[in-house]
């Protein structure tokens, strides 16, 4: 048996699972990936590019999202139990988005990040680069081998 | 400060970190993600399609490296503590094998697949379709936010 997991328990898990791996294209067409941490507002996932060491100035993600704003995001859970694996697969459109803006739907995204994560009390939501991702929802898979795997919180 | 991980300790996760995310190519050349178990053996990676359930006849990671072999991988660790945070991300040229092959790495590969996964004690390591990826390593990037990270066991 391969379920899905039911809709009501996928939107709980993009309120309040703490990290993704987000997918990019390379100016070559190749996947980039890295691990984000992410928000849930206004039926969008916003990314920030924050304060946490970077190894790159600019980091690649923006720079391949602002070349092909095409986006894969994996939501997931191992377990030695392999009747508790779960993951959630989304097909996204990227925006870059500029943290200045009075915008409201960045407002509220940001707040949404400052909510999720305490972490931003120690470290800078925006950095210099002042930018966050706005990552729209196109399509949504997810997978689960039976019941069980449902009963895992995050 | 940013830190690479050391060589040493990225070769032993690479050995024993249970979990990753291949991101592959869809046909239209978007990013497409799922989790994977995989093994190291003969300077590859190799990753099953076992008899864990499926949502498709033929994977689509399948699909999608027979029409474009190039993958990315990433192995990460997500802490709420954010000075324990790592990644290592592979780039890969991947090659679907048929697992009847009498070839020596293949073995190999397998081998290191069931000694890695007690679960293949109860899961099929083989599944109808009896074929694995070999995944050849091309390139490897880490990231940790300083040598705290490192301390983290898998």
């Amino acid at each position: 048996m391969t379920l899905q997991i039911p809709d009501e328990r996928v939107s709980e898990l993009l309120e309040s699972w703490p990290v993704a791996r987000l997918a990019t294209l390379r100016p070559d067409g190749a996947p980039h990936q890295v691990p984000i941490v992410f928000a849930h507002s206004d039926s969008k996932l916003w990314s920030p590019i924050d304060g946490k060491p970077k190894r790159d100035a600019l980091p690649r993600r923006i720079e391949n999202l602002r070349r092909d704003p095409r986006a894969s995001l994996l939501l997931d859970h191992y377990d030695a139990d392999w009747q508790r694996l779960w993951w959630i697969r989304l097909e996204l459109e990227a925006r870059i988005r500029e943290t200045h803006s009075a915008a409201q739907d960045l407002r509220r995204g940001l707040d949404a990040l400052r909510a999720k994560y305490p972490q931003y009390r120690d470290t800078a939501l925006v950095d210099d680069l002042g930018l966050v991702i706005e990552l729209r929802i196109e399509r949504i898979t997810s997978w689960c081998p039976g019941p069980h795997a449902l009963q895992v919180a995050p």
